[in-house]
């Protein structure tokens, strides 16, 4: 039985990218990913065939790392960050529901042995940079409306004002896409203060690294590109300055708060 | 200026501990955590005082890697899953917070060179072992009413529903808590159907790990502990039987289930 492993890369600082990655990597023959993130993981790869595709050809990776495992030859499919959120693992899965219903015509997919491993995910790194804005209850939602209409997008921004979970935007803008980060941010300010402390996490774990912190009313989309991860606190996340740097951090309740207000 | 560490350790497997984190255990001379965390990490912590405190102490352990960094020695407060996700990253700026507001004396703290290092979480772990159940917008929950006001809590369940979130739930029971879950379910059962997946993950990636799919309907908190993690798919989930293993992932979009009974 061949084997298809599922890597997430972590944000790109392979120092973040575990044992358990490496040694799958070091078993396989063939690496295939984005090219971005087969570059980054260069030093792992001596001697594995490269299958490297652009971004955005999402389908045609799952495709190409399903068929190169059924020729039994043991193959990785790299994704940054974590590969089972926002990412290639359930692309794979997609595919095999298919098989499974009959729309493909390779059996020996479901023949394989399927391992994930899991990674460290953009908004994870973005949190740890500015403190713990993911201290409690929070949500991940996409703004790509490639697959999913903008109308269910909005609804469920709105469950997430309602809720007050922090919300981490994940394709928050696109080159075709400028407009629904800001209309994301007038939804969540019916249900949060102006003052709600907003991360701007770019290129995180690499050279060019920027992260920033701004408020709910400051947002805006023409601050953020492709690369970026969004992070909006919830009611109670506070933003404190400590020696000229900026941390927010979200309570573990609404108890905390209180307890603050009254000094006990 | 001394360095105080906040390291996730992930689900416990070291393996899947990075460089980053052990780089830092390495450059310290304390390290601090509950006991179980602080056992797991036993290989790496030769020669380190180790100061375990037991669960529930949490802004115990805090104050007291704060104090212990305020000294001026290097110190590593531990958590496992990731520091910042419900953990102790939020209690250290708690703790912090306070200073600033005055109502701690321990001016020392606001000196240290703070460090978070993110670690792969609970959910996660959980999603890798049975496909791709968080490949679509998520929330994450916890059912812990000790800091956070029932009511609170029953208003965000209604809000993931509402928003059809895949919605992982920490803290799901407790020797004290044991309605908690399956009130949560019957409040999801008011927006997706009974037959939708959900993961039951335990002591994931140590020696003794299960994992089980079931549904909704057949959820019951009698199965579950305060060492498991559950993931409720949403109403697009789909479980998949592949060679007597169950598997389950959430497509990235409403289009593509429509794609998938189109067989375009």
């Amino acid at each position: 039985m061949s084997s298809l492993f599922l890597i997430g890369m972590g944000p790109g600082d392979l120092a973040l990218f575990p044992a358990k990655g490496r040694q799958a990597l070091a078993a396989c023959t063939d690496v295939i990913g984005y090219n971005l993130y087969i570059e980054l993981l260069t030093p792992l790869l001596d001697g594995k065939q490269r299958h490297e595709l652009p971004l955005g050809a999402e389908t045609e990776r799952a495709r190409m790392a399903l068929n190169i495992a059924a020729q039994g030859r043991t193959t990785a499919l790299i994704s940054s960050g974590d590969i089972g959120i926002y990412a290639m693992a359930a692309v794979v899965f997609e595919l095999l529901d298919r098989q499974l219903a009959g729309k493909e015509s390779a059996p020996a997919w479901l023949q394989l042995h399927i391992e994930i491993i899991p990674g460290i995910s953009a908004m994870q790194m973005a949190a740890s940079r500015v403190g713990a804005p993911l201290g409690h209850d929070f949500c991940a939602i996409s703004l790509s409306d490639l697959l999913t209409p903008w109308d269910t997008i909005e609804a469920r921004i709105n469950a997430a004002g309602l809720g007050d979970f922090v919300v981490t935007f994940y394709n928050p803008v696109s080159r075709q896409r400028d407009w629904q980060l800001n209309a994301a941010k007038e939804i969540l300010l019916r249900y949060r203060p102006t003052t709600t402390p907003v991360i701007l996490g770019r290129n995180l774990a690499r050279a060019d690294e920027s992260i920033r912190v701004t408020t709910l009313a400051d947002l805006d989309s023409a601050d953020v590109d492709m690369l970026t991860v969004v992070i909006v606190g919830n009611s109670t996340s506070r933003q404190l300055h400590i020696q000229n740097r900026d941390w927010v951090y979200t309570p573990r309740g609404y108890g905390y708060t209180r307890l603050l207000e009254t000094g006990s």
